[in-house]
């Protein structure tokens, strides 16, 4: 069995790690440890975690996270590069935070305003790469990892394929995409009351400020072998989970439907997780939720010139937590697909 | 492996089933039938069940669903009967439907209007019986099982403890209970649009009317020892899945908190799924979504002579398809809990 | 003109008074005023009222209150009673808090755990006494006015008829009410975020403790003439507004459905926001939503001797800003329901 | 006093015509038409319209509309041009479907696939012409009206100040639109359940064949003086009224953002209904619920060179029966605002 701690086990990305683990046939859950929360039962935080209810968070450091084979870090951004330094090299660190997602230095300091603490592998195992390969290999045997965020996760796999294929233009895609409200994390705002956002959409990191940009524009260039350009809006959703993505980008001249068709699916046809649905049907949300699937669809606009990609994941699982597991399963040599599931809750 | 048939796949109990059956370590998923679905994949119905997606539904007939182990029966009312007849007494067929409920035939009709088809054993095994006992052992080696109603599964769960253990007047308990709108099937109506529902409370078949009531109050009779009378109000919420009962009875003259805490917990100490929170601390409807849990609360309001208990369940789960899993597993000797979970999808 | 100052403009209830204030076509809106968000625009805290979204909000002190004809007291229980001795007898005070509202100094220690501040006129004008007349007469040139918690105005018009009539025992009402989550308020709390509400039903206040119980029993006894001992069970609701309020009590021996439902009939047939459906259709909060109706149903169980009555209301018009303004109207001499809507935003 | 029929009156957007009627103060609410529904009271269908609920409504003909000063029709498309034709020219009809939205009957056809019914003049008052002037000027005196479609009024409003300043390019806007069910209508179906959409977000006619694509072509041109081409993807989001629309175009090199401010706020700075939010603030769905506001909020994306506009309506009002009311009036010369209100339902 693999022993896994979490850091920031009340959190919602912590709890859900949970939620996967305890299903998870090689795992045994170790240390769980929290920050304000440090001290009280687990089950005043995530009462669904019935077989964890009584487990007392500790307090995150590395003595408490040290001994176990792998640390899941689901903490503020800023806070994984010191502990995983303190971890040492032979455990496994699966860090859920944004800062060793990025390679490039300068897009993570004009982002997050921090220093650049390191690029680790890139947990997105069904990135087609150009020239061929996959983003698996780079996650085989690995001892850090960099688990995606929620919105790249939709956006890159939703647009991947064009640019694998060169059927797309890289210097002007636009995504919008919809994201439930747990995104925003188990923080009290006024502002994320259920009463605010019942019956509300609304936008926010408008006109390019988000800071999952770089990391869209960073997936899709691996794909497309040249830089990426996107013009990304987030937006929130009156629902718990799940995020649904909209990609566009302009088709090369004389693309063909039946082109775009094949490139999707043939990019994801061996990908057990990645699912371009049956043409005519669209991805919704729901169907994804608490599962690791990503639920695709693309059509060619060939009036306007675009391509058009839709793809919905849940944010916690595929987003998050399902990265993080299916991430530690390939680096550990365990079956990729172990403790998750294809198959959503709905309706 | 146990071959298992569904009929009725592309509703919403069936489906749930289905989504089960795909993670019971024992189970095959055997044939798929519907009614005016039969020959679309089931893919068009419940695209959330991808391993199953390309699966075609067959027509509900004896014939297709002969040559199984176990055949589970999704079907509206009044179906079941001449279906099991013609199956023969081999197969275990499990009843989704309220056909064989009630034991009591006059009730049976005075809420259904059409003959009673007979009585098979309940399955509901976790309920107290008066004198001892739980009603599991009567599901043992069970060729046939009807499945408890959702709403009967919460109210009945909720205020048994207190009616085996002689704290509870049988003549007047109160129950209203709120619905995620999931109960009322997936048949096309305007009353259950999603612009009609959301952002909305209603209540339906408001008193005594429901065919719920005959069932709450044979399962709280089985626990009391003597017949048991209810007023049932049953509410549509806006929320897809869940169930929260809030059940109150009368106690006896000089009943203490301490007795009723005690008797509560006793009750289900030794059950998987049915869970009685620590004190302060209420169910979710939300915290049981997608398993097999009951979350339970009680309180005693010394000062009205009343004891509240509320019991939250998912009404497509510990509501139908878990039951139906949880009775057949019990039927054939395999594991309870086989296909189970008592983790909860949250938030 | 008519000058209203609102204290406590930032919060939700206070906000939902001034948007109704701003249809109201004899009153001019005064002073605003806040504690925490005092020298910020009011379009910060409530953008959707644009006429006023320039407005910044002074703070709450009876120096800014002072020079208007009517003050409305949206603030934290415990701040109403000080502020309004400072105001003076000849300002129209109205306060949406509760700590005018119990003529029981013994109940109110009880359950709010503070000296008693004194009995202000209740503003439930459509409530029916024993022994002929309405509450409403209490209202008219009142110069200090208790508006009714939200839960109390669903409760008590639901019921108010059946005692009033003497058709139901007076000694064992039972209500189960569920609340839309602006009820909890504008405070940022993790329980009551978007991602943990949605989805999900929930009890809270259960046994008897909720503070809403003796004003819900208060309300009752002035119609029945008699004490009223009351089992309420508040639940929260995936909803923003609303509140739907199932309440129960058992009959007189004898009482036919007939009579219950003249009762109902009679009791509001002058009431031009109180609502009783017509046979067969049942409330549902959306109906009400945004407007000051109240929506009624009621059915007699006659198996189990107990009448059941429906009301839904929208929390925080008529359970709060919509009673506020149709107080002042009756106190002032204003046409009732000048401001105030009986159509409700659906769907 | 105005008499104003309506045609269609137990749908979603005849019901909120009439919500809106109630309201106006110099309209008497005349025959009410349906198809199914005629001989059932409008309580039946929409309880919410309390003064109305005991209406009977007429089967819809030119019979029973014919005598009134205007006829609102919310029909379904391909009904309104017969009907117009039978009930002369000096009545003032108002056709809430999209038979006379296009001017180009080339586009029509490609869309709808029917013969094109001839272009009325088109209910977008606010709407910033290429050259000066407003699309206000069409309407004053107008006997015949096209109500634009819900998504075109929030997508051309959106963009049309930077189409009119010359500061965006017209050949690539990308649009992505979200929203509420109330948009499919009042007829029931499998996919637009509760339980389907509760806590879904999807997108449906994708790829360049929603039918509102070439209305926001058109509209944009007219403001851009030019032909516009769009990218157009709606989705369907968990919610029952609202439209968020993000929507992009390149931007002319050289561009910035005070210009991009300048001139989005000139743009509306004398409309009532049309609001730029303050720097900062972006819309949210909830804060125009049934008001005939459009909240507004733009951002320059120098990285990538497009500008970002968010619009958000209600569908039901200024994407419907709004602009239905805001139409009448100023084709009649009533005061523009009269019936309608710029202040939102939130929360």
């Amino acid at each position: 069995m693999v022993r896994v701690a979490v850091a920031g086990a009340s959190g919602y990305a912590g709890a859900e790690v949970l939620r996967l683990l305890l299903g998870h046939p090689d795992v045994e859950v170790g240390a769980l440890t929290a920050a304000s929360s440090a001290g009280t039962p687990l089950g005043q935080h995530a009462p669904h975690l019935l077989p964890l209810a009584d487990r007392v968070l500790e307090p995150t450091s590395a003595e408490v996270l040290a001994g176990h084979d792998v640390v899941v870090l689901a903490l503020p951004h800023g806070s994984s590069g010191p502990l995983a330094a303190e971890l040492g090299d032979e455990v496994l660190v699966v860090d859920a935070a944004a800062d060793h997602r990025l390679a490039d230095a300068a897009a993570w300091e004009a982002f997050y305003g921090s220093p650049h603490a390191g690029t680790w592998p890139y947990a997105l195992p069904e990135l087609p790469l150009a020239g061929g390969g996959r983003q698996r290999d780079a996650l085989v045997g690995a001892r850090r990892l960099a688990v995606p965020g929620c919105y790249p996760t939709a956006c890159t796999l939703a647009l991947a394929p064009g640019m694998a294929a060169g059927l797309c233009e890289a210097d002007d895609v636009v995504v919008v995409a919809a994201s439930g409200t747990s995104g925003a994390g188990r923080a009290a705002k006024v502002t994320m009351l259920g009463a605010e956002v019942m019956g509300s959409m609304s936008p926010y990191g408008v006109g390019g400020v988000h800071r999952h940009t770089p990391e869209v524009e960073q997936g899709l260039a691996a794909a497309a072998g040249e830089p990426v350009r996107a013009s990304f809006t987030p937006t929130l959703a009156p629902m718990p989970r799940g995020i649904l993505a909209t990609a566009t980008a302009r088709t090369q001249p004389g693309t063909t439907a039946a082109q775009v068709r094949a490139a999707w699916q043939d990019a994801y046809a061996d990908e057990a997780f990645v699912h371009v649905l049956p043409e005519g049907r669209w991805p919704r949300t729901k169907d994804v939720a608490g599962s690791n699937a990503v639920h695709l669809q693309v059509a060619l606009d060939e009036r306007v010139g675009r391509v058009v990609a839709v793809a919905a994941v849940d944010n916690l699982v595929k987003g998050t937590a399902g990265a993080a597991v299916q991430g530690l399963n390939i680096a550990l040599g365990l079956p990729e697909g172990a403790g998750l599931s294809a198959v959503g809750l709905a309706p």
